[in-house]
């Protein structure tokens, strides 16, 4: 049972959503959903989940309220619920993006307790019927800690976090989204370019692609409107993308001068074979700000929130 | 029992190689191994796999000879085995381009009955330890059909091959090189560099690369040197990184202008999501090399060669 929250609202009941409402109840929290979404919300229900009429009866009482529906609908959703929050709540979100929904929650809601959250946890299924309790299992979810983020609130969404098996990463909006660009931007568009260019040579193609087109462009079957609310509005993937196309650009040259791809192979796969090998170490820190965010940005996480009559202890792990 | 073939040499046991070793045992054939790497000849050997001590004396006798080592070995290897062909042997091969075999046979044994081969079955393992019985189970398997292909041995190759569960692809080493170049080769450069590019921002980066930067990357696990003999000196996948950096700089022009990657994401999904949703019919045919090379051409493959008094007669699927 976590004791992080005692009663927690899920606003947006789709893969993420879903998936929380019912890592949630088997946690043994007390739990209500809504979605905008009627069909969504029947779905949940058929499903034997509690689901609100509105959003101010899910947040009504609620110590935790999390913004689970698609990025463009975050502004409206926090405008709207913002009245019904309770003063203690704690509002979160789980979205990819982390400035986008700071910058809503600033705006219309500037006196909630605000911890950006990113669970790195997708499948490119959507929806209710995708949603799987284990989703979060060992997954990173970054949580956000800003200057004037609350340390107490952190702290609990951490523990939260690790009630439902996943890997809390300290981080700022601005580092989480710089990161994001590289790993889930990047991946995304490349994909997307993938499926369309390695198919536009005709029919035999189609029948030759296998194994490698085939995870190359896994994530490029995700509906399109989600991919781009990922992308959208992040200078980081700007960059990205350029890197990435020196390096196509620089097999390219190579290959049209009857020399090798090796150079960017052996680079490629020394990155792969090198991040699949990182080994960790157990570490054991008192939480502030500066040592949180020193743990995120050193490649570590929280493993365990452990409170006694000093205050907090934290324990995490870090790359050796 | 596959009555194609009498006697099977299989010269490399690597991966391919060992798999179709243990896939033709599987079938009932008289099989032996050969390979110059004695590590990998003992590993097959301590199986309970004959063989060879020599591709001489893998070859003697054999109706059917398959070359399985990297490209780069495969010139000096025909060289070596041609004096020992038997007339009547057909003569083989797996690897991933078929113009640089088609020209290395042409040179080095040009008397033989080749047929260029391609399983599109790979994984990102290697060696006779990763090889599977099971690999080749519904993996496309592009056969060569050049005007001096002998369309008898051809159709022995392609019998062979729906005996072990693929889907023979007749196709010219010209028009399967090109296909390849989009749906092997680009994949394979777009995952290096989307390892090398994905990790480059940080460990913060390196603790939320998930889902997308994982099954994107996957194969950059493959050793380069592999990639290197898929990739190099095929003029088609110049042209395909030509068409995904023209892809890719269009989204980064779009994020830089504060536009979406929404276009791209759109074509990519459609793409991806309408080769998913492909549907076949059968069809028969009369086995002619036009009637062959227009089946693969259209996307299609052969399911069963029948042989009765009047020849042969062929049946196949190909795309509504």
């Amino acid at each position: 049972m976590s004791t992080a929250f005692r009663r927690v609202a899920v606003l947006g009941l789709g893969l993420i959503g879903g998936s929380l409402l019912q890592a949630l109840r088997q946690l043994g929290s007390e739990i209500v959903g809504y979605d905008v979404d009627s069909a969504a919300a029947a779905a949940a229900s058929a499903s034997g989940y509690p689901v609100a009429p509105t959003d101010a009866a899910a947040v009504h009482g609620a110590d935790l309220v999390v913004l689970a529906m698609p990025l463009p609908e975050v502004a409206a959703a926090v405008q709207s619920l913002a009245p019904h929050l309770s003063a203690s709540a704690v509002l979160t979100d789980v979205g990819t993006l982390k400035q986008p929904v700071l910058s809503a929650v600033r705006e219309a809601a500037p006196a909630a307790t605000f911890v950006g959250g990113h669970p790195l946890a997708g499948v490119e299924e959507t929806g209710w019927n995708a949603a799987d309790p284990l989703l979060f299992r060992d997954a990173p979810w970054a949580l956000t800690l800003e200057d004037d983020t609350s340390l107490d609130a952190w702290l609990r969404m951490a523990e939260l976090v690790c009630d439902l098996g996943g890997r809390p990463v300290p981080t700022t909006a601005a580092d989480q989204d710089a990161a994001v660009g590289r790993v889930i931007g990047l991946p995304h568009v490349l994909a997307e370019a993938l499926a369309l260019t390695g198919l536009a040579g005709g029919p035999l193609g189609l029948s030759l692609a296998a194994g490698s087109y085939m995870s190359g462009s896994r994530v490029a079957r995700t509906p399109p409107e989600l991919v781009t609310t990922w992308c959208d509005g992040n200078p980081a993937l700007v960059d990205a993308l350029d890197d990435a196309i020196a390096h196509l650009t620089g097999a390219r040259t190579a290959l049209a001068a009857g020399e090798s791809v090796f150079p960017l192979a052996r680079r490629g796969h020394a990155a792969r074979t090198n991040w699949e090998r990182r080994r960790f170490e157990p570490v054991e820190l008192v939480p502030s700000v500066e040592a949180l965010r020193a743990l995120g940005r050193a490649g570590g996480w929280v493993t365990a929130v452990l409170r006694d009559d000093d205050g907090h202890r934290l324990l995490g792990m870090r790359p050796v």
